[in-house]
């Protein structure tokens, strides 16, 4: 079924509308281009409909929010909802301030989403609304273990139900889930924390899957993370073998995530149901 | 010639004034200092005269356009011509929305432009005024073939003598035209479009070329032409025997931009005159 | 001292908020990664204080500006001050527009800096108060020479006694001086000047040194300056012996930051007291 997903992406060139924070863009774009979609980045509210009206997808990060395009992300997050074009929310920082938090909030009001992803302080913090992100980055005291597992997976079908979004939190260990099913993801290599973006790049491959396989949000999500966090293995031992570090890794990571094949997705994926 | 037209960047430094987008804007910084320019960023209206004013070329680039940027572009453009600096526009994705198209031609009413570079969907919309760009890409419907390239020609030369701007075509055949010569350019590898930025660079470069020649607008924008081209294609080949993919191939990109020699051009360069 | 130094940053993983430019954002993201620390980017007057609260240092860098992060500047800046955090100024172009130097004296006047870096022109700027920079990078008549050395040294301690910030002067020779010391750093490599982002990783890695090193900023300031310079000088040597250029040495430059080690710098340090 993975292999038929991407094989979609690659086939459909699923345009993806961004409006995304201006850290990690470039890598949004590429990884986007790589994996067979076709990025358009647009932020003014005199565009931000028009623009969304001519992709299949929808992709809003909040990484670096400012009142401007916030009105841009409603507009054309409420102009996909007319179309059903697929939206992804990825609330970066959500908890760490009112601004991002009350955001995230408000954007969940105004627009229904497809997907949402986070790490799990971001997605607990919609959850909750209560503020318990450090920075950009996931809590320690709120990383999933196998000790917290089942219950995260609860919460996580729970927020699904509630928002009508497939929840994906991702992280040493993703989460991948709808109100019925949950997927356990442990590909992956810790070095990803290293580097900025992965968790942005991650989204937007979400949107592009979803959008050329818009029947099927559950399973284009999950292969987008298995996606990831395959290239993220093969790209550390690329990175080993020429000596290089996280700047050398982050290369090797898009590039695997263009040259992403069955096969490697069939060897190397450690997904369970739960 | 192209020979000089390189030394002049190398040994001139050209301070490059860029209003350009917030996607690949690290891009064009690193490739106008890899070709021998020195890149300064300024968007704001309260010093875009004064930034233009200390320095030998504007880029203007619609890629992320905002209210905000868009009176800077104008106020910078008029201070360049006025003092008769070398302007050139890049109309990202003119055709793909209103606000891009409208922009494009206040740019173009108010400016006077050295060169205007663009994908053939782009630079259509600068000539018809209608919107037929699919997103930032060119549409398949429009681009251009052995069967087209005569008729494009045409155009183009027409569209130099509307705009007295040099006409930039890129794409897997390159049309470079003032209204009385064109340039068909056959260089580059169809990787280049598998990662964000090689048109922005490429206007960057032209941005470059043309301020450190200034008396040879047509002639130094094919020689950034060829130069990326070029630069694509020995990229390429250093990235299949580095087993690389996209992100390697950009790296590999902007290396051989710095490292462009006399020799590879008078080697590789396939140009006809039309 | 150094070992220690960078130790802390590795251990204590301070969480740096950066409101800068979006130039080199990503590089300054990656970088603050690499070394150990955490970066955040939150530039809008809404959130910038409440960000700043969560952190324990800001990187202000006036490399894009625009009227609406001004304020944002200004607002992180007081926070940090009250609440005692690390506070870095980078002065991009000051002397090249009248925005971007009122704006460093509105900075300097609002918010008391631990450390202030930037090239010898915009430094020059913020001493004089007159325009000498050519863009944003240095004038060939203001370089460090032997011949001015004492002259410059004597300045960065005098404008340290009127700021109370230790001043990083950058560029071939480095002078890092608080109002009684300085030291003389002489590592890196001239290619530094041929990819953006080095100033501005620069001064994201002495807001890290310092955040994790607080009552140590003029050792931890040398320390950044050292590790970046070696990073740079083998970075290089890689660089030749890939057969890449100025992209290929930016990716490895990331790297040797995140893996220096003390050994490197035992060995390969150049530092004078004066």
């Amino acid at each position: 079924m993975i292999e038929r997903i991407i094989e979609n992406v690659r086939s459909n060139t699923p345009l993806i509308h961004c409006i995304t924070n201006y850290v990690t863009v470039n890598d949004v774009a590429n990884v986007l281009l790589a994996c067979g979609a076709s990025p358009i980045m647009a932020d003014d509210i005199n565009e931000a409909a028009e623009i969304t009206s001519i992709c299949s997808g929808l992709d809003i990060n909040i990484g670096t929010l400012n009142t401007r395009t916030i009105e841009a992300m409603i507009k054309a997050g409420k102009k996909a909802n007319e179309l059903g074009h697929i939206t992804v929310l990825d609330p970066v920082g959500a908890g760490a301030s009112k601004l991002r938090t009350d955001t995230a909030f408000e954007l969940l009001k105004e627009i229904r989403f497809s997907v949402i992803r986070g790490n799990i302080s971001e997605i607990k913090s919609l959850y909750q609304g209560s503020s318990t992100s450090n920075g950009v980055d996931a809590n320690v005291s709120d990383r999933i273990t196998e000790a917290n597992l089942e219950e995260t997976i609860s919460f996580a079908k729970e927020l699904s139900k509630k928002t009508k979004a497939v929840i994906a939190i991702t992280g040493a260990i993703d989460i991948i889930a709808d109100e019925n099913k949950a997927y356990v993801i442990q590909n992956g290599h810790p070095i990803m924390s290293k580097i900025t973006g992965t968790g942005c790049m991650l989204t937007g491959i979400i949107a592009a899957y979803c959008a050329a396989n818009p029947s099927q949000i559950l399973e284009a999500t999950k292969a987008a993370v298995i996606c990831e966090g395959l290239a993220g293995e093969k790209a550390y031992e690329k990175m080993q073998a020429t000596n290089g570090y996280t700047s050398t890794f982050r290369m090797y990571l898009i590039d695997y995530i263009g040259e992403m094949t069955d096969q490697m997705i069939r060897e190397g994926m450690k997904v369970e149901i739960r």
